[in-house]
C-alpha cells in the first residue's frame, strides 16, 4: 500500500492510498478519513460508496462528511467505483465499465477478470484497512449515493452480519426494472435474470431484508427519480415490516448539494448503531 | 443575468448565475447560496473570495460553507477569480492572468481593459445581488482563501465601512514582499511600488487597520507559508492593537480540507458581527 496524500482535516487525517488489489487484479485507489480518536485505538468505520462516473475523490471533497465523522469518532472509507487502468475493459458510455462497476462480481467477458467490486468492497478492502489503520472491523456501517446507494443496500442485505446499519442517498432501488441496471446487469452477469436478484435492493428487501436500521433519503426533484424507483424499495420495506426510515426530501435533486444537506443526519444515524 | 443552475441545499438554494459585467467587460459567473430565511426578507451576506486557479465553483463545492450559512441565516457569494474568455488577456503561468486576478484594478496593458476585480467584487456584484436577490447590502462581511484571503483583507481595509467583519484562510498577507505578489502587482499595476501598497494586507494593517473584528487561520504545515507571510500581518496587527484573532493551526496545510475544518468558526465569527 502506498500513500498518495494525507491532509489534516477536522482534527483527523484525510488520506488517499493505492494498493495492488487481488480482487480486481489492478491498482486501486481509496480515500480514508481517520478521526483524531483513532490515535487511541480502533474506531468504527462507515463505508461510503459513490455513484456513476465518480472516483474515490468526489464524495471525499464534496459530501461534507468528515466534520460529522470527526464529531462522532467514525472513520470513513471512500472506495473507487470500479477497477481502472489500461488493461481493464471499458465502454464509451458513462454508465458501463470504468467508473460504473455497480458493486457486482462480473461473470461475463470482457468484464470478468477485473470487475469484482463486490468482493473488493466487502472483503479485500475491509481486511486491508483493518490491518493498516486503527479501524475496528467489528463495527462497520455502509452508505452511498445513487449507484453507490444501490451498492450499500445490496451489500448490507447480502453480507448478513457485516454492517450494523445501512443508509443511502438517492439510491438506485430496483435496477432489474430500470435503465440504470438492466444494461449493466446484463453486461456484467449475463442474460439470466435470476442472477440479478441479489443485486436489486427492492428484491432483496422483499427476500431477506436487513438485520438493523435502514435510512434512505431521496429528493422529490431528483432528475433521475424514475430510474431510481424509491417506491419499489418503500413497498418492499413496508411489506416486510423492515425497521426503516424512507424519506422524500422536498425540492432536493440528485446532486452533492443534496447529499451534503443530509450528511449530518446519516452520520448520527450510523453513530447510534456503531456505538450501541 | 441568467440562471445557470439552482440546487436546493440545506433548506436554501445554491445558485450559479452569469451576467455581462461592466467592470470587467466580459461575462462573469458567480455562485450564490441563499438560506431559507431569504424568503421572508433580506439576509446578511458573506463574500467568499477564492484562490489562484479557482473559479466560482471550488469553494461552492468544497468549503462546506452552506450548512453553517444556513444555520446562521447568511447568504454566501462566490465570485470568480478573474475575468474570462477568448478576448481576455492571459498568461501561461497559473499565477497570472485568468484565474489569478489578485482583486486589483489593473492599470497596465494587456490587463487593463478587463482585470478590474476590485471594482467588480466591491461595487458591481454587490449592487447586482442586492437588486436581484433578498440580500441586505447594509450587512456585508468578507472572507477568502489564499489569494482570496489577500482580496478579503485588502478590500475590508480599503473599502472602509463596507464590511462589518473580515476573515481569511491561509491568506497571502504581504504580497509586495513575496513571489506570490511582486510578479502580479508588477504586471497589473506597473513597476511603481507605491501603487502596490493598498493591495498588501500587512502594509494596510499598519497604515489604516480594520474598523471591526479580524479572524485569520493559517496551517502550520501550509506548504506555501513562506509565500503567505502570516508573520508580517501578525506584526502589523499587534503594532496597531487591531482587534484580531490570528491563529496558526497545528498540522493543517493549504488545502480545502483545512478550510472546511474551520468554516464553522468563521461563519460564527461573521454571524456575530452581521447580527450585532
Amino acid at each position: 500500500m502506498e500513500t498518495v496524500a494525507e491532509n489534516k482535516c477536522f482534527g483527523g487525517v484525510q488520506g488517499v492510498y493505492t494498493h495492488a488489489s487481488k480482487a480486481t487484479g489492478c491498482d486501486m485507489t481509496f480515500g480514508l478519513f481517520l478521526p483524531e480518536e483513532a490515535r487511541d485505538g480502533p474506531v468504527p468505520v462507515l463505508w461510503y460508496l459513490s455513484g456513476l462516473t465518480c472516483t474515490h475523490e468526489n464524495a471525499m471533497v464534496k459530501a461534507g462528511a468528515q466534520g460529522w465523522a470527526a464529531e462522532q469518532g467514525i472513520a470513513l472509507v471512500f472506495p473507487d467505483t470500479s477497477p481502472r487502468g489500461e488493461g481493464v475493459a471499458d465502454d464509451d458510455a458513462y454508465d458501463l465499465g470504468q467508473g460504473a462497476g455497480f458493486y457486482v462480481n462480473a461473470t461475463q467477458d470482457p468484464w470478468k477478470p477485473h470487475f469484482r467490486m463486490w468482493d473488493y468492497v466487502a472483503e479485500e478492502l475491509p481486511a486491508l484497512v483493518a490491518s493498516e489503520f486503527a479501524i475496528d472491523a467489528e463495527r462497520q456501517a455502509i452508505t452511498g449515493h445513487s449507484m453507490g446507494g444501490h451498492g450499500a443496500l445490496t451489500l448490507a442485505m447480502g453480507r448478513r452480519g457485516q454492517y450494523r446499519s445501512v443508509s443511502a442517498f438517492s439510491p438506485i432501488c430496483h435496477p432489474t426494472a430500470s435503465d440504470w441496471g438492466r444494461k449493466q446487469l446484463t453486461a456484467y452477469l449475463g442474460p439470466d435474470e435470476a442472477s440479478w436478484a441479489r443485486h436489486d435492493a427492492a428484491l432483496m428487501m422483499r427476500e431477506t431484508g436487513f438485520n438493523g436500521p435502514v435510512l434512505v433519503d431521496t429528493g422529490t426533484q431528483d432528475q433521475f427519480i424514475d430510474l431510481l424507483k424509491p417506491e419499489a424499495l418503500a413497498e418492499a420495506a413496508n411489506a416486510r415490516r423492515q425497521e426503516a426510515t424512507l424519506r422524500l426530501q422536498k425540492g432536493y435533486d440528485h446532486s452533492y448539494f443534496f447529499v451534503s444537506s443530509f450528511m449530518e443526519d446519516h452520520m448520527a444515524f450510523h453513530a447510534e448503531a456503531l456505538y450501541a
